[in-house]
């Protein structure tokens, strides 16, 4: 209990105002708090199976095994609750890589740990893999995830001349294209997709790795530094989507 | 009237048994296939807005303004009817797109037509881009569509040594990305992704062209032979979603 203390004192307190003094929570406290998370975790499940066009509130709130009514005292609406979904998973993703790769000033090897880690996600959990594919073409989604970091990376690259694309927009659509779509070919590969690719007599061995020679390839890098870049080692990335700490329902102005 | 006789005719009588005889069609039979064409095409819209898992078979026999049981007489399941949507505007539009480029030897000029033309189809029938982003990274799509032909035209540039990827996959991977990112760009474009895109001081004029160039570029072409390619005159394409040709039902075995 004294390290779960040390932990939550670790983070600043506005952003985990109910997790704070979890020792010292009044039981109403913690039940809002579980309940807050097993919404957003069956609405992950939910959104990221089916889209959130298909999902009813009350299926979420069913999964969530919450009444009906509860949901109002933690999300104004499904869109609400999609979007703090969206906040949790991919700008939490996106900010575990931004740590990881601060040190790094190379954009294309900035670039090949993003498009590996997110890959390696997709295949380590396929509802993430899934809800990507799904958010990608949603312009809403754009800003408040991966996108707008990869054109971030990318700008700095085409200002740089390390990518060789004629703008950071065409970069943005070739490898965040070529991302999604190895993501969703080995999601793919799990059922009818290993069959089309046998019969077609490719191989999906080192699918991230050559997935991601092939983005780099396509920014412009010769291919034998595409390899080079590939072939350095990927420091691990240890996150995992949590629902634990629960945005603010009404942020400030 | 004699018009239509001879267009009937001059089609093999098993894919069209039901407008065979349009002049003499006693009126159920005519009645069965005008259903079965309002079905397709509200399922069409239906699907592509909202994805298949988000649509009730009700939902679409009311927007076709047909009774319900009446939908068992034309499609055993609502994966029939997708199916069946997704043969009719993919199969259909990659038909076309053969048809056009059946005299084109090049591979990078071939792929090139494809990508202007899906980008353009995309741009005039928003729906068809739509439903062309969510069956993408769908497995059980690739197969009766744009993906397969995508694939063989890559194969046959990358056999040849016309493209520099390492394989025709990760050709697919690269290609197909660009290709429906762009798509989905495009039709962000429309709204909220306008205003993002100015604020990145980005431009989305030419995008069509631009985003072809970027494509062949990722398939290793130098950026002043995919500009050349890009720049020749695009061979107009006739082609627009039809739902009038009913498929077999039951297709022999």
């Amino acid at each position: 209990m004294s390290k779960r203390l040390v932990v939550a004192e670790s983070v600043p307190p506005e952003s985990q105002p109910e997790t704070r003094k979890a020792s010292a929570e009044p039981r109403g406290a913690r039940r809002k708090r579980e309940t807050h998370e097993s919404l957003l975790r069956a609405a992950y499940k939910l959104i990221a199976e089916r889209g959130a066009d298909a999902v009813a509130i009350q299926e979420i709130t069913e999964a969530a095994d919450v009444g009906f009514g509860s949901f109002y005292n933690h999300f104004e609406s499904k869109d609400a609750i999609h979007a703090a979904v969206l906040r949790m998973v991919f700008d939490g993703f996106g900010s575990a890589l931004d740590r990881l790769t601060q040190a790094v000033d190379d954009p294309a090897q900035k670039v090949a740990v993003a498009a590996r880690h997110t890959i390696a996600m997709a295949a380590k959990d396929p509802l993430w893999g899934q809800l990507l594919l799904r958010e990608w073409s949603r312009p809403q989604s754009f800003s408040l995830g991966l996108g707008m970091r990869l054109l971030r990376d990318l700008s700095v690259g085409v200002a740089a001349k390390r990518f060789n694309v004629s703008d950071p927009l065409m970069g943005l659509i070739v490898a965040g294209g070529t991302i999604v779509s190895a993501v969703g070919l080995q999601l793919g590969l799990r059922g009818e997709g290993s069959r089309l690719i046998e019969r077609a007599g490719l191989s999906a061995v080192d699918f991230d790795k050559r997935a991601t020679i092939t983005l780099l390839q396509a920014l412009g890098l010769p291919p034998a530094e595409a390899r080079k870049i590939v072939g350095r080692a990927l420091p691990p990335l240890d996150w995992k989507p949590t629902f634990a700490a629960p945005p603010p329902i009404h942020p400030g102005p």
